[in-house]
């Protein structure tokens, strides 16, 4: 059943965006499922990540490789090329951001940005195919303003 | 004449944007061009700012406060709520965002951000009157998306 969700084009997308970032060869023999352990939290894992504190590194990372799995799957689909742009504050308060030309596909707010995870895989792959659909709709409704 | 310029819409909202973040009064007794100094640059000055360290919180200040006179400009023309978004990377590149429901209404790619600066005074309210005006023309023009 994972490996069902793990085949998904969302979360394929996604683990290519994490694998591109692997310049010693890290995670070259971790399989899928290993590489996206860390998007996963439960409710309780997630009460225990302070949020008084900013935003590590590799959060920030896992948030962008999210949204650029989002962007790639859009680019894919439409062939218009996507923008990411993450902005997180001090309080992990921010915006996650897809666009095209002038057409914001995909506007995120981000709040506690530190517990940024997802309760299941599925509910990961539910989530990215979700954005990916409604942004792939708003460029089809305004293609003149994803080309302004 | 260098009056005539500070007394602009846009450049009233920017120093009313400076003004607004200062919590203890320093620059309560400073000239509105004193304030803006800091924005004036020549291309000698600009020379001597190094572009291998990251952006000091007090540019990216300066550029946050110029798009955000840029955002309140176009709210007070055009009745709607902008968001901005600044983001720059270590190397000083990044995006100045000002949008509205999905439309972004100013999108400026941010290069050397730590040289961020005009030439005059003039060039200041010129380059950000000219933005505003883009950025309504876009909401005209798209009235739909920025509802979106």
């Amino acid at each position: 059943m994972i490996t069902d969700v793990t085949n998904s084009t969302f979360v394929q997308a996604l683990v290519s965006q994490i694998r591109a970032q692997d310049p010693y060869g890290v995670y070259r023999s971790w399989s899928d499922e290993l590489l996206l352990k860390p998007y996963i939290l439960s409710k309780e894992e997630k009460r225990k990540i302070p949020v008084d504190t900013p935003v590590d590194p590799v959060t920030k990372g896992r948030i962008t490789y999210f949204y650029g799995a989002i962007a790639r799957e859009i680019e894919r689909q439409t062939g218009k090329l996507m923008q990411v742009v993450i902005n997180v504050n001090e309080e992990g308060f921010g915006w996650a951001l897809v666009f095209s030309g002038k057409l914001l596909a995909v506007t995120r707010t981000l709040r506690d940005a530190q517990r940024f995870g997802f309760t299941s895989l599925e509910q990961l792959a539910q989530e990215g195919e979700k954005a990916v659909q409604a942004g792939i709709a708003l460029i089809q409704k305004f293609p003149e303003v994803a080309e302004a």
